[in-house]
């Protein structure tokens, strides 16, 4: 049987969202790889819209007086629609699961964007992930994902944000084992069945990002 | 001299901006054969904001009530904010341009959604994409953005939407030529120096895409 991949995302947008070439490149390699995969988000507000140009944010509204945007709603153009709700997802359906980056993960996913070391996750990402660390399928991370690994999935987890050390100290106080990486380069934890990348971390141009983000999907579905 | 290609982004999304995985497989190739590029998007209106969950239109407003999104804004998220506003682009800065697909192209670059054979070309992006054709340099267009080809450049080019005959029966009778093509080949038109790949017009994952649009980027390389 075909393997199946759970990709979160957290909306649709670098500085509000799931990073958009980190998420395309995974689903690449998947599809290059003969793997199914199944888009899925949180039908949750984000937690800001951000200017893409100017990096600013921005006041946007609603019919209705809705704040914001919604990550499911974002997140779904990155899944040309095909996209699940995460409370209609069932773990069991699929053989690991992958978290692209992007400040979306730091603020729509969890509250490390603002509060770092003392950040919540967002329970309904942490039971979903939770299912797969419980069941030892892998877990794939890239980008900003990794620094809330120990909240996310559990402390003691081995795994790298590239080399940033204001990051780094974070995730360590948060109870993570870090190891500086190459952008081309990935972490692996087998222990947990936690693999790494630090993507958009690092990278200066797609390929860079491309030769991680490959290196990670092909671990992931070794270990699944 | 490296080559540099300007890729013009009419938003980021399939149904109301530019098709996100065209883009981003067209930059990837474009870094992979190390060549420079600049995303480029006029400072619009986008014509309307689609729920990429239900395909259905979302009424959203900024402060101080400006209407729906900004196409140059959007975009921006598909460049990691590396964006150039069109009004500030130079074609002879270029060897290339190449316009990915997404309902945007049909709808925030022309007319072409709502009055077919009968719309009309923003004429921001027709000068841009003009001064491409004047100088003999290859212009490459994928998904829909062939459709509109007798307006954005000139009647009788021969190029190709895939195999869908409604947007072929628009595209005659505005004055191109159509020929069909498979999601992973390509159509010629050496003379006009026009490329043309159906991209998501017809593939059903994202490797056929990725077949398509990689022979759309070479070729227009080759042609630079």
């Amino acid at each position: 049987m075909k393997k199946k991949v759970a990709v979160l995302l957290s909306g649709c947008g670098v500085y509000d969202g799931a990073e958009i070439y980190e998420t395309v490149l995974t689903l690449l390699r998947l599809d290059e790889k003969n793997v199914e995969y199944q888009c899925i988000a949180p039908d949750l507000p984000q937690r800001h819209v951000i200017d893409h140009c100017k990096g600013e944010e921005v006041s946007e509204s609603k019919a209705g007086g809705a704040h914001a945007r919604n990550v499911l709603q974002e997140a779904a153009r990155l899944a040309r629609g095909e996209i699940l709700p995460l409370d209609q997802a069932q773990p069991d359906d699929y053989d690991a699961v992958i978290l692209p980056g992007g400040f979306g993960v730091a603020k729509n996913f969890s509250s490390f964007a603002e509060e770092g070391a003392e950040c919540s996750v967002e329970p309904s990402i942490r039971q979903f992930v939770q299912a797969f660390y419980q069941a030892r399928k892998p877990i794939g991370l890239m980008c900003i994902a990794p620094a809330i690994a120990a909240r996310l999935i559990a402390p003691g987890i081995l795994c790298t944000v590239g080399k940033d050390a204001g990051v780094e100290g974070a995730m360590i106080s948060m109870g993570s084992l870090h190891k500086t990486c190459d952008v081309d380069d990935i972490v692996v934890d087998n222990t947990h069945k936690v693999v790494s990348t630090p993507a958009y971390m690092l990278a200066t141009r797609i390929t860079e990002a491309r030769d991680g983000i490959f290196k990670l999907v092909d671990k992931v579905l070794e270990l699944a």
